[in-house]
């Protein structure tokens, strides 16, 4: 019998991290850290981190690194996921058979939040699908979307009104969605935002968030849309990799 | 000189604070702790036992608590949360100027976290806007909203899909939002998922989230809705105050 906790540890800032991960954490008998290839390293080198600094008996606690299996970029998109999180799954199992044969606590670090835009849930749910006893618990963590509005000190609804959380790709296909005052927009993989309409539209950027070269613009989108895009293509090239997040509202 | 500290503490869950969070707390010379009358005491004793836990130099972070001004139930929707804020700001005006007549570091807990449907960066902004020097920085705190995925484990979004959040009081007046396949509900005063057609939606609901007296129903909304009605109403007479908030998902 396997007991999964998937643990959020936020996005960047390691203290952003709760208490209750802290303690998930140090009851896990095998935790597995993920690794997504060079060009995203810091994101594998926070998890070390963490670990380092929060686990305190590593005699106990075994901490086993993994290469996530990469996704079919030319499949069309959702048999692609599907293929991708059988694939992860597989590998999940196997580190579990290998480490834990009788069974025993697992702690997955998650990025931000378990619940938002992560696969960690789905990919679980199928190991169970496949007849392995494995209970799920979920330790909640800070959002690439709180940081947002906390570094930028804004509300994430204007007062009483509803919000919608979208992607790059959806807010691209269908433009501004109907009955939403604020809009969020994550893993976008560039600049969406450039096919609104920019009148009347007020924009908080912000990439890596959370982390020290954390970089924050907001306006009106009409005056920094093509500051944000110029910004974006230069810390991109910089560091080699990229996430951004932003919120929009109509003003 | 002020600085404010808006210290996220998770709703109901001690153990959902944050490292960021338990620094932000230690480190101010005030922290002011509202009291919101005698129904919803226990969100002042969770406060209170966060301060009492947390706070390791009692000599030097002083807790003041207070009571937050009641609103005019009977005005316009609108025009009571402003004189409400207004009301609320002149209490914190009042309370810094005399406990930090020289300025200084003030900690205010703030449940959830303080973007979603919270008004203290709002009231924040009033003390600015009003000529006081007052330096804002926000500590993100775990949502109700990630309690009740985490709890329930499931994810907010459907694959790639976008989310709307609203409140009970929109979903009644406008029904199920165009663009989403998922809409999350808080601020309900009872039952607003009463108002939609039960056939096709799935609902996951939760109250008191995070507490000892946590409660959770999920299934097919025409199965569960009833239940959930009923459950609230017992809950809520036996406690004397209620919060919930509910997942709805197109299935
Ligand atoms: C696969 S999703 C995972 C989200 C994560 N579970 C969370 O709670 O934020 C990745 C997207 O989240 C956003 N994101 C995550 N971390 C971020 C960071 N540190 N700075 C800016 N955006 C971030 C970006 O929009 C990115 O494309
Ligand atoms: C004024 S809003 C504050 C939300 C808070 N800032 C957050 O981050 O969750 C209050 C609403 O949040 C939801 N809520 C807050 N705490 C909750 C809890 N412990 N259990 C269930 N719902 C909760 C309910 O929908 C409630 O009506």
């Amino acid at each position: 019998m396997i007991q999964l906790s998937l643990i959020g540890i936020g996005t960047g800032n390691p203290d952003h991290v709760t208490l209750a991960a802290v303690r998930a954490l140090n009851a896990a008998d095998l935790v597995l850290l993920p690794r997504k290839g060079e060009a995203k390293s810091d994101l594998v080198d926070l998890r070390r981190l963490l670990c380092r600094n929060l686990v305190t008996d590593l005699e106990r606690t075994r901490i086993v690194e993994f290469d996530l299996p990469g996704r079919d970029a030319q499949a069309e998109y959702l048999d692609a996921v599907d293929a991708w999180h059988a694939a992860i799954a597989d590998v999940w199992a196997e580190l579990m058979d290998r480490y834990l044969p009788e069974g025993g606590l697992v702690g997955m670090l998650v990025w931000g939040d378990p619940s938002l835009y992560d696969s960690s849930l789905r990919i679980a749910g199928r190991l169970s699908a496949s007849g392995r006893e494995v209970e799920v618990k979920v330790v909640p963590g800070i959002t690439s979307l709180q940081v947002l509005t906390a570094e930028h000190r804004i509300p994430l609804n204007a007062l009483a009104e509803p919000i919608q959380i979208t992607t790059g790709r959806r807010l691209r296909e269908r433009g501004w969605p109907d009955d939403a005052a604020t809009v969020a927009v994550m893993l976008d993989s560039g600049g969406a935002f450039e096919a609104l309409p920019p009148e009347g539209l007020y924009i908080w950027w912000g990439a890596y968030l959370g982390m020290g070269k954390q970089s924050l613009i907001d306006g009106p989108l009409a005056d920094v849309g093509p500051l944000i895009t110029e910004r974006r293509a230069a810390l991109r090239e910089q560091h080699g990799w990229i996430m951004d997040i932003y919120l929009l509202r109509k003003c």
